[in-house]
């Protein structure tokens, strides 16, 4: 067992933010430590945090964008050695034996996958993740991070990445496919890169024209404002595949009417209220409404060695440990470009 | 020109039906002239004779699941002689060159198909349907009914069965699959057949026990009866993929939570009310929401040549054709098992 240093939230509060000391475990045979470098600020760390109560427990130590260093490994670990360059992600366990296991799909777990923060793990005790020194993580949940991939821009891929990327390769998204992106922040300004890269033609949709030059760098073939019907109309039957990033609730039948024939509208931006949508709006087209959660351990480390080989790089402004509060603010109020990632070596 | 007998509605009243006499065309060298067996009412007739005025004009002679006799071919027709055994269903015309048509997707047809009634045609002569003495259609629209299928049970796989089992094979059913279907009526009670003899497990699910014996006659393993919340917790996870072929509007949260992982809800019975959902319904599962709509020429032949090897049946009540308005208030009524033909002889 280990000491080491975290932040950890008490309340739902921001400002009940406070440095701590927590233990990881002892290395059992499988497992891989890590020292912990860099993690990102994902919007369900603070939606965690903010509190659902009855849900989600206070306190919490959040954090499921980890990249780091190997320092030790267990007796059995053959993938990783001390010094290897590697992440983590939303999950660090699942059974292992059902089939969705088996099939590298652990986000269905029937037994229920572990995540890497704030739920108990299987041994019972509570799980503290990435806002700290080190972890100790199943060397089966640890992904390797590629050579030519920056340690701090790679973060946001462990969960941000694996988002927008699995639902892509799921809907076989490539050459000669016509992708639309709702939204362009966290997950919005990385699924435009791995459309593209995949070959697609992208279409960032905005409500103004002000991200119209930040979508083109990231590379989008066009950008279209959509804010009265007609502008919807003007796009009519235009996209195989809308990725919707942004967490609001849309007016769902005006985008379903911008889907082709066999259209797949796919919600990774999520929010409470009730989706509302007409049976027409999709009939005539025989159109799919769908949502997607994360992806499993090997799709996220072929999303990694795919982001690698194409260059696809989150756009990160890197912060200190004390500045999390602050960011999980300026999250709030959109003011991000476009994700945050704390430099742990400021955790001491 | 050719002067045959139809039955028309002049306006929404069922009391409006007549009999008339409607023209039908020369033969173009690809027709192919059809003495008309046998036609099934199906609801979609009743919504455009109910109308919808400013969509659907009156007057209309409905009809779009019709069995027959080749009478005549044009010149150039090869895959059909006088004396063939066919069916026509929901179009008789599309462009023929998009990439849906070349797909055997004409439902998806660019230019828009030619519906077998109350359509324009692509000369402009707005269409007349199946409850008439004939018909004169292109031949790739016109299908083969194989031979050991009843000329008036077949009738009403020329949609309802097409409807039915184009989702089941767009999704993979088969071996393994474990299938529930709302709704044990006209489109249900086919859907179960195929379903079964897709090789999949099929639970029928009902608000009463009142058609459980039924549902076991058709092929389903299981017979579920779904009232309360508990009924849908009990299920909860249970379902690979649902058909709803019930046409009313359902606490689509409820159903959601019978789907497995990866699990797909598609409608085919429809209703013109919004719907409504939770994104976290299928967050968890990956859950997907969909429609069908038919299924092209290709799928439909099929379909047919299916129902024959594997003996799938609509079960039919045969009337005359003065029946008809009582036929329609009955299907209204849902007093129907399970599905009214029209024997055309009694057109006179």
């Amino acid at each position: 067992m280990r000491e080491v240093q975290a932040l950890q939230a008490d309340h739902s509060d921001f400002k009940s933010f406070h440095h701590t000391t927590i233990v990881r475990r002892d290395l059992r045979a499988d497992d891989v430590a890590i020292d912990v470098k860099y993690c990102g600020i994902c919007h369900s760390d603070i939606a965690q945090v903010e509190g659902i109560d009855d849900v989600f427990k206070h306190p919490i130590i959040p954090g499921h964008e980890i990249t780091g260093i190997v320092s030790a490994i267990g007796s059995e670990v053959k993938d990783f050695k001390v010094g290897d360059r590697v992440g983590v992600g939303c999950f660090i366990d699942s059974c292992g034996k059902c089939k969705y296991c088996l099939a590298g799909q652990e986000q269905f777990c029937e037994k229920g996958y572990v995540s890497v923060f704030n739920t108990p793990d299987y041994d019972g005790k509570v799980t503290e993740g990435g806002y700290s020194q080190s972890l100790v993580v199943k060397d089966h949940f640890v992904l390797h991070i590629p050579d030519t991939l920056n340690l701090a821009e790679a973060a946001p891929l462990l969960c941000a990445g694996i988002t927008t990327y699995n639902p892509l390769v799921r809907y076989h998204i490539g050459k000669g496919s016509k992708v639309a992106i709702i939204g362009l922040g966290g997950l919005g300004h990385i699924a435009v890169q791995f459309a593209n890269k995949l070959g697609a033609e992208v279409t960032v949709l905005g409500h103004s024209d002000s991200k119209r030059a930040e979508a083109d760098q990231f590379g989008a073939t066009s950008y279209e404002i959509l804010r009265k019907d007609e502008d919807f109309d003007r796009l009519a039957g235009q996209f195989d595949f809308i990725l919707n990033t942004a967490a609001i609730k849309l007016n769902l039948d005006n985008y379903l009417k911008l889907l082709t024939v066999n259209g797949t509208f796919c919600f990774v931006g999520l929010t409470m209220e009730e989706q509302q949508f007409n049976l027409f709006s999709i009939f005539n087209k025989q159109g799919t409404i769908t949502v997607s959660n994360v992806g499993g351990i090997p799709m996220t480390q072929d999303m990694l060695n795919f982001a690698a080989a194409h260059d696809v790089k989150p756009q990160i402004e890197m912060i200190g440990i004390d500045d999390v509060p602050t960011a999980y603010q300026r999250i709030i109020d959109s003011d991000v470009h476009y994700r945050f990632v704390i430099d742990m070596k400021t955790l001491k």
